[in-house]
C-alpha cells in the first residue's frame, strides 16, 4: 500500500481546527505538530466561524461538554459544512450520559461528519445498540462492534473509524482493519482523541475520506508500536509516541502496517 | 503493613469522576490510568449527576474555579452524598482568595467529604487558623499544621490528609505520618491534585477511609521516590512518576513506605 | 553580560499570576516551577483581583478566549495597572480572527502592558500591518517584523518581544537580538506561551523591563538548545526542556547566549 499522505501533511502543514476537551488539548496539539500539521484551538462562538474559514479540517470532540461549547461546536460545524471543510466527530463518552449522546446526535444532524471516530462503546451507543459505556473506556472488542459500525456508516453515509485492539474503518460496503498498536496506548489519556485529530490532518490533505481515515489509524498504530518498544511505562510511552510521530517514515508504515481491506 | 489496595484498584479499574482544574486534568487522568483506575472528567451541570451515578468515587478540586463549575460541583456532591459515593475535596489555593475559601466551605456544608486533602496552607485556611496562602504552594511544614488537621477532622468528622515533606493523615484521634517523597515533587505542577485523585481511587475500592487515604499517600510518596532516583529534573521526573505508578508492586510499598501510626 | 536575574527568581520564588489558554496551562505552570518561580492560575472575575494583589506579575494570554475570560482579563489588568504590577500580554493568534485582534487591542487600551510578547504574525497584526496569521504559527522571519515591533513599541511606550529563529526585543530606540533556540521549539505547543510566562517571572524580580525581557528570551533560547541536544524528537525535547530550565546555571547563559544590542 501507498502511505504517501504523511508526506503531504508535512509538505502542506494544513491548519486543523480543534474544538476538543480540556483533558487532551495539549496532547492533540502536540501530536498534530509532531506529525507536521498546524493545530489551532478556538471555542468561542465569537470566533469559531472565522477560524473554520482559515482551516482545512475541523475536529469536534465532546469529551468535556458544556452548553457554550455545544453552541460553538454547532456554529463551527455549520460553517464547515457550508464550505465543504471536512469534519471529524469524536463522540467521547457517548452513551455514558444522555447529554453526551444527545449532543452527538444533534451535531450529526446539523452537519454530517466526514468521519465519526470513537471507541467501540461510543460507536455502539451512537448506533443505538446495547448498553451504557463505562466512562470513556472501551468495553467491547472491536469485532463485536463491526455490525454497529457498518450500520452507522450506512445510515449516515459517512466513514466510521473505531479504535481498539484491532482498529476498524468502515465506509459503505468497504471495511479495513488495522492490527497495530500496543496495550500501553490504553494506559495514557487522549490516544483516541489524538487519533481523531490525526484523522483531521489526513482529511485536510486527502479528499478520499476512507483512504485518509485508514492511513491516519495506521500512523497511530505504527507510531504506538514504535513508542512502546523500549518504553518503561505510560510516561515514557507518551514521550516516545511524540518522537515516533515526528520521526515516522513512509517505509516504517510500509513495513509495519498490518492492514487488511475488503473488498 | 498490608498494602493490598493497589491490587484491588488494578483488578477492579473503578471509575473515578473528577471535577478538577484545567491545569492538572491531563496529569490526574494519566495518573489514574497508570495506577490502574478508570478516570472520567465531566463538569456540565447537565450531566454531572448522571456521571456520578456511574462512578465509585468523586474528586472535587477547586484549582480553577468559576461559577458554572461551582454549580456543577455542588450538584455532583449532593448526588454523591445521596448515593453514599465517597467524595475527596481538594481545596486548592484555599485561603488565597475569599472566593476559594468560601466555595470550599460551602461544598463541605453541602456534602461532607470522606477526605479533605490539601497542603498545609490550605488545611490551615480551612481550619480558620492564621494567614493567607501563597498561591497554591505550601508555606508551612506539615508538623505545624497537625493541630489544624486534627481540629478540622474532628469538627467535620472526616479524614484530613495533608501533603508535605511528611504527609499527615488524621481521622479523629488517629494520626498517620508518611515520610516518603522527594523535593522534586514540589517542582512540578499537579502532584497535590494527583494525590487527591489517587486518594479517590483508593476510596473507590476500600470503605475504611483512613486506611484508603494512608495507602494512597504511601503510593504517592514511594512512586515519587522511585521516579526521582535517576531523574535529571522535573521533566524527566514527571515521565518517571507515571512509569513508577504503573510498575509499582506491593513489595515496593512494603520495603519503602516509612509509615508511623498512632494509636 | 550579567545574567543575574535567574538567581533572583530562584531566591525570591515570585508569585506569577497567569490568565492563559487551556492548551498550555500545564506547560507554563511547569516551566515557571522548573525555573524557580511560583505560578498561580485563576480566571474567575470573582477572584482575579484578589489574586493579582498577591502576585508580582500578571501574564495574560488570549490563546483560547471566550467572553467570561475576557471580562476577567480586563478586571485583572485594571487591578494590576492600578497597583503597578507589571503585565505581559501574549496576543496568541492575533490577526487570525477579528475577535482576537479586537480583544488584544482593548486590553492594551485598558492597561498598558510592560511587555507585549508574540510571534512575528501576531506582532505584525497588532501593528496593523499586512495580513492574517496562519493560526498560531509564525509566517514571517523576525527580521521582517522589526519595523512593526519598533512601531508598536514606540506607539505604546512598551517593550515588544518577538520570538522566532532570531528573537527580537525592542524598547524605544533600543533593539536586542537573541540568536539561540532550536527548530524543535516550533514542533511543540506552548513554547511561545512559555516565553511569555517566563518573561513574567523576570519582570517580577526586575523593574528594568527591557533588561528583564532580554534575559527571559536568553533563558528560553539557551534552555531550548540544551534540551534539543540529545532529544529524539518533540516528546523528549519537552522533557529535557523542563530539566534544562531547572538545571540552568548563570554560566550556561554567559557561555551560550548569542546576544547583540543596539545601541
Amino acid at each position: 500500500m501507498n502511505f504517501s499522505l504523511l508526506a503531504h501533511i508535512r509538505a502542506q502543514a494544513p491548519l486543523v481546527h480543534n474544538i476538543t476537551n480540556y483533558v487532551v488539548m495539549n496532547n492533540t496539539a502536540n501530536a498534530l505538530l509532531a506529525l507536521g500539521a498546524s493545530p489551532v484551538m478556538a471555542h468561542a462562538v465569537e470566533e469559531v466561524e472565522a477560524m473554520v474559514r482559515l482551516s482545512r479540517a475541523l475536529v469536534i470532540n465532546i469529551g468535556t461538554l458544556s452548553p457554550p461549547w455545544v453552541h460553538a461546536m454547532s456554529a463551527a460545524a455549520r460553517e464547515a459544512a457550508g464550505l465543504g471543510i471536512p469534519i471529524v466527530l469524536d463522540p467521547v463518552g457517548c452513551g455514558a450520559t444522555p447529554y453526551r449522546t444527545q449532543t452527538a446526535l444533534n451535531l450529526i444532524d446539523l452537519a454530517r461528519p466526514a468521519v465519526i471516530r470513537g471507541n467501540a462503546s461510543e460507536i455502539r451507543a451512537l448506533a443505538r445498540s446495547a448498553g451504557n459505556t463505562k466512562g470513556v473506556d472501551s468495553l467491547h472488542a472491536p469485532e463485536e462492534v463491526l455490525d454497529d459500525a457498518i450500520g452507522l456508516a450506512r445510515a449516515l453515509g459517512c466513514v466510521v473509524s473505531v479504535s481498539g485492539p484491532t482498529d476498524i474503518v468502515v465506509a459503505g460496503d468497504r471495511v479495513a482493519r488495522i492490527d497495530n498498536g500496543d496495550p500501553l496506548m490504553t494506559r495514557v489519556t487522549g490516544m483516541g482523541c489524538t487519533a481523531s485529530a490525526v484523522t483531521g490532518a489526513f482529511l485536510a490533505v486527502e479528499p478520499e475520506v476512507f483512504e485518509a481515515a485508514i492511513q491516519a489509524m495506521a500512523v497511530m498504530g505504527v507510531a504506538g508500536e514504535l513508542a512502546a518498544a523500549g518504553a518503561n511505562g505510560p510516561g515514557s510511552f507518551q514521550v516516545r509516541f511524540l518522537d515516533a510521530l515526528h520521526g515516522l517514515r513512509e517505509a516504517d508504515l510500509q513495513q509495519r502496517a498490518r492492514l487488511t481491506r475488503k473488498p
